[in-house]
């Protein structure tokens, strides 16, 4: 099997694993017990907290941990329209944003509230010219995600960030879940308030997330019981989760910049490749260096259908993923792809190829092999269907 | 090292690690993922889902999975207060409800709804009158625990069921994660809407639970996203930890019996000794078999110290709670044993001794020989200090 659905989820490193399976059966206690095995849990749980502050430069009190990217989301984005409704009742976000951001700013428009969805451009970039522009007295909120899950195009987080430096009532949420440990981002050089990342996406553990919350800015709890996490998050630390995000986050910083630097050439040579052996293809996304996650591929077919191209891929061995896993199963093009400009048939032709650490150069050839291989017999099948 | 703190939470038992390990690196796929390694994992689910809709009794389509049993708590209470508002603005709780649906309680209370706490007698018990006499118009909801997680009291959940069955408007939530997997409890039989679980109180996982929804009731997600279980609660699936939360239940089924009856003996035998040793103990909470669940011990030293009992007990190698682990860093006394008439001074001095299916009859004598020693000792001290 060649698994090149990284984006969808990533193989817990056996490394993680191993760190994980200890801590259940050893030092199981309860943070909020007070004795030794509580202790010691807690000391795992503040350790793990430094780690993934130091990946972001920022303190460890300003980490809190959720249960996933998703919720990571929910608490910023719906925790700031609570605490800050005084201030204005406009929420600023973008057209392609994941649904546990996209679907929250829905809800909240049910809700009463204004959103603008900002559009991208042919690359799926926004303009923070057009950021700019969209705020307005009452805006509390803007939130923009680093690298879209999608087509890996990078967003002008820094850039966004200065232009809102002059509109201090205005939040900003970054969604960072697809970058998180691979590509830096720190909040602080970004003027980033909220920050969400996910264990699963590298190599850590489904189930922990956690979010970022700039010091002296207070969220109300989505989850109420207990206190833990500062009164933010209750209910009874994951710690074995926790561990295992931060020993993922150290293995990230060991290995990611070979990851980068190598998938960014084995991207290039795959695309050429393609490019050369499937004239019909259609390349979604950014594919320059500065611009797109060197991880992530999209490509249409048009005419084709993403679930077919998925299991003829499948049938030679070779995973890869129909746009997002999350919407992967209706049936409607993608809404990042109809952002970029792509018609109906170009987006429900499209599959998304993302890689991991775990994956070899010769993983994207045979991938490309493959892809040579059932495309012009998928497009025969089409030809002859048609006629 | 003798654990007696399973209340706050146990030990994962290896077999439930090793599986979770096991789904970590080789079925580490996305459920939403239309490749085969998607599929395995959504089969996963599925297969986890049933067997906790078998131990309950009910649909496999009634159960969703969350992040633990505070989400549960709030999944509900928080929903049913969103869902059901145009019903009336009345709920009813008890006063000694765990603080994942009092604080919830409390903070629906400052959102403008009018709650009922419930008092609890002597033994911790709610009357099934004082809920029926609770229930006006304007009532939407009644949120009961089944075994309270500070003093073992098991309240009369079926029989409150069978009273509310006569306001088909009224809602019944009730909060097992003490309970589920021990003592058993069937949602069609007690008319039970909604029931919340938690794995790590079994030999479970730490950050999975679940909610059980009574067919044809829908409740608004928390956390809004991907579409995950019905929509109800999205994020990627936690698939190890709802694999393991099923081992944890399936063990449970196979060692549950043996361990209630063993521990229910051993608690008896324990309670004996310690009485006729320690003539100062207060025994809180229900100590008859039908009444308390025999795996939560409560005991009162008045003018002692919960924290210096804990530690004192530590010293002997023997790990207890001071109250609850979610509430025991906080210095006030017990709302709980407040609840059932203890003064402060007895509430301040409570310890709580909880058994698991790791522990053996010797644990609880050792316990009692560890108390029989530093009790006294810790008693002179303070007449020395008070003189
Ligand atoms: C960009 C983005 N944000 C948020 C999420 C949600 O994270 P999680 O799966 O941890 O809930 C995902 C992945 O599903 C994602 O790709
Ligand atoms: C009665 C009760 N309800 C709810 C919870 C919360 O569950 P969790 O720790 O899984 O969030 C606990 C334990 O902490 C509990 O004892």
């Amino acid at each position: 099997m060649i698994y090149l659905d990284n984006s969808a989820t990533t193989q817990t490193d056996p490394e993680v694993a191993k760190v994980m399976a200890d801590v259940m059966v050893d030092v199981f206690g309860n943070p909020s017990s007070l004795h030794g095995l509580g202790v010691k849990a807690e000391r795992l749980v503040t350790g793990a907290r430094k780690v993934i502050a130091q990946a972001l430069n920022v303190s460890p009190e300003e980490i809190f941990f959720t249960s996933g990217g998703t919720e990571a989301n929910n608490l910023a984005i719906r925790g700031v329209t609570e605490e800050y409704a005084g201030r204005g009742k406009h929420l600023i976000t973008t057209e392609i944003e994941h649904p546990s951001v996209y679907e929250v700013f829905q809800y909240l428009e049910r809700k009463g509230w204004n959103v603008t969805y900002l559009p991208v451009d042919s690359q799926g970039r926004v303009n923070p010219d057009d950021v700019e522009r969209a705020i307005t007295e009452e805006t509390v909120l803007v939130s923009i995600m680093h690298v879209n899950n999608e087509i890996g195009t990078i967003q002008p987080i820094e850039e966004i960030g200065r232009r809102l430096e002059r509109y201090p009532k205005v939040l900003f949420h970054v969604d960072a879940v697809q970058s998180f440990g691979k590509i830096p981002l720190l909040p602080r050089q970004a003027k980033i308030d909220f920050l969400s990342a996910s264990g699963h996406k590298l190599h850590g553990p489904k189930g922990v997330g956690c979010l970022y919350i700039r010091k002296n800015l207070h969220l109300p709890p989505l989850l109420i019981g207990g206190g833990q996490e500062q009164g933010i998050r209750s209910g009874t630390e994951n710690v074995p989760g926790i561990v295992g995000m931060a020993k993922a986050v150290v293995l990230a910083r060991q290995k990611g910049d070979a990851f980068i630097r190598d998938s960014a050439n084995w991207k290039e040579a795959f695309l050429r490749q393609i490019q050369e052996r499937l004239s019909s293809v259609i390349i979604n996304g950014d594919v320059s260096r500065e611009g797109g996650a060197p991880y992530i591929i999209n490509l249409s077919f048009p005419f084709l259908k993403s679930e077919v191209i998925v299991h003829a891929l499948e049938k030679e061995g070779v995973y890869v993923s129909s746009k997002s896993a999350c919407s992967s199963k209706k049936e409607l093009p993608s809404r990042v792809l109809k952002a970029i400009g792509r018609s109906d048939e170009e987006a429900l032709g499209s599959i998304r190829i993302s890689l991991g650490r775990m994956n070899t150069e010769e993983d994207l050839m045979r991938c490309a092999d493959a892809l040579g291989k059932v495309i012009p017999m998928l497009q025969q099948v089409m030809k002859v269907h048609n006629r």
